[in-house]
């Protein structure tokens, strides 16, 4: 890690704040409007579901403004960018800026990919985004500083935070760069979680569905920090649990589905270690 | 319930009916087009394929119409519609009407959002389908009545069963409103059937495969109204199996998968309770 | 089988080079990019990252070209083509073609479709395809020689062998039939492999993950035939496991995956027999 990240101020929310806030999501279920990609949808949707979200893929032109409007939060996620749905992309961030809806940007394989890296920089110059979540390569290919090998990243997580605090500081949002230790950063203060799974990196989508979670947590969190790190310590840890159980990647995404369900906020309080 | 709803016999089909349906299914194999969403559309396929019916997703403009008077049934369904594939379900139900097949409509979020009611109408105003299914804001917001939250209801199914009588009239189809308790009627007599879990509500595309899975049985059924109770019946009383080995979402849908699949004709007759 | 398929010599791979093909996708993680259909998707994804390949579906007008020239190997599915989806297979075969990167065709339903069967058809034009992969009714509908109904094979797999020959002498290329048993030829020699599942055939997207699968297997193997046979030989080999401890096909696809992954070369190479 570098010297400027370091200085950043090493834990600023509770476990009894992520509790607090994954209570939430079930007790309000949260409508969430996901923009994403026909490789994770199913899976993005299930992982709402067991959450106690509520989900809504409306990512035509015609319904994507107006639906961002009612949503509670929205999740933007570039894994299969067409241009019709790049166009209801764009939508869904005006209609979620006009409403005062928290958006998440996912920019899935950007930096690698040069067209929906411009696709990315367009909806965040259309509005920040209140979370940005990505891997290493993906956020510094986001800010211009590096790029991936298709979705998978190719960067260190440690190498991205610097530029994650950049982006955070400019955009003023919560950038969240996934790996084996999450980094996530408000641009003042930097969150750490180092749960998880390899096998999380064997199932499609889980990225995708931990930036739609994202998009749930927020609107009922004090702020989109908190709202990111009960996404990610949720998912992280019910995959902690599930993969007791397992054998490997196929069972495992089932079970994980099931203990997120399970996850009761006391649990999650308990289990989380945030550095 | 209103006293009109009320009014409609309680009991047009037997549970022989729906065991001979389903074994017609397993018989058969119904090639079954589905015309439907991008979160839904693998677990629609993988519930139709452990019924023992064909699938082909067929939902482009070069190939819907055509493949609508090759098929036994088409399921048309409006949970991310597009405008290239509703011009395919424009074209698919044209095809259907044509050839006789019957078709059955699921409005996924009529109500709730304009456009895709306006689709879903124009859909209807077509070639009227041999079924519609919806939660019970869906059916209200087909008919004008009212309108959900995104894909989910906000309405009481017993709220929704004199629209679904007026709307079955109207088009001579069947409707069924799914929730708790399904309500099935074809305008002239209601069926109920309480079967199910509450966990069906916790994994996407439930909904979607159980109207798919009516458009797989209708082909093969007396009447729409036993095809759609056949359907009702079969995926409610896998739920239930499926429920009692399982400890959540994830591994519940896999369970239930394989519970279709086991599920035989007898075993329907003699669990299913009609009301 | 005919006699001049019985002309073909009977085995010209080895187990131990499907071991080492095996191991090498494991080793190198070869980036495999897919453009399938929105059914098979994250099934299709699944299935390549329990195999420890590496994936991108990257299936865009903008991106498919360039991208086919970073991949490893590109997988063409033809399950739910629509118009923008085929400029983009068009691009990556294009792109394919230009850095040398071997693609497999998957000809989902051509025969029994006209529009997608003349895709198909242009697409081998722009290039010969490294493997392609279908069941019989594809084979034999892509040369024009039959056609199936649907997605379904209504051929038996030994009826195309002749026209799988007849097609990999023309193009250059390996051609896998697939069935209960798998027919294999690059023109001059035939490989069968008798493994598998009949609950393969009641799990969506099963063939389409063993045409990318192949995709994967291709860039790391000493041909393509032998490429085809490792995908072939893994799959069918974890589904034999998987269906030992499973019930139906829902927790048989979830145990496949699994089985994917704990598959070590040396198993391969001890259990598959290849006639």
């Amino acid at each position: 890690m570098t010297d400027r990240a370091m200085a950043l101020a090493a834990v600023t929310a509770t476990a009894g704040e992520l509790a607090d806030c994954w209570e939430a999501v079930r007790d309000q279920s949260p409508l969430t409007q996901c923009l994403t990609n026909i490789v994770a949808a199913p899976f993005v949707a299930n992982v709402l579901l067991a959450a106690g979200a509520s989900v809504a893929m409306v990512d035509n032109t015609h319904e994507a403004e107006e639906f961002a409007g009612v949503a509670a939060g929205v999740a933007v996620n570039l894994g299969t960018p067409y241009d019709d749905t790049v166009t209801a992309m764009r939508a869904a961030v005006r209609g979620a800026a006009k409403a005062g809806t928290p958006w998440v940007l996912d920019p899935v394989g950007a930096g690698g990919l040069p067209w929906r890296t411009q696709v990315a920089r367009d909806l965040v110059g259309l509005a920040p985004p209140a979370v940005v979540r990505g891997n290493a390569s993906e956020i510094l290919g986001l800010t211009g500083a590096g790029g991936g090998r298709g979705v998978d990243s190719t960067d260190a997580v440690e190498d991205a935070v610097t530029a994650a605090r950049d982006l955070a500081t400019e955009l003023g949002t919560t950038v969240a760069v996934s790996g084996p230790t999450d980094h996530l950063t408000d641009g003042q203060s930097l969150l750490r979680l180092a749960h998880g799974h390899p096998w999380m990196t064997r199932v499609t989508g889980m990225g995708c569905a931990l930036g739609a979670l994202m998009a749930a947590c927020t609107p009922v969190a004090p702020s989109p920090l908190v709202g990111a790190a009960t996404a990610t310590a949720a998912l992280t840890l019910a995959a902690e649990t599930a993969a007791e159980s397992t054998a490997g990647p196929g069972t495992f995404a089932a079970a994980l589905l099931d203990e997120l369900s399970l996850l009761a906020p006391t649990d999650l309080a308990a289990r989380v270690e945030l550095r």
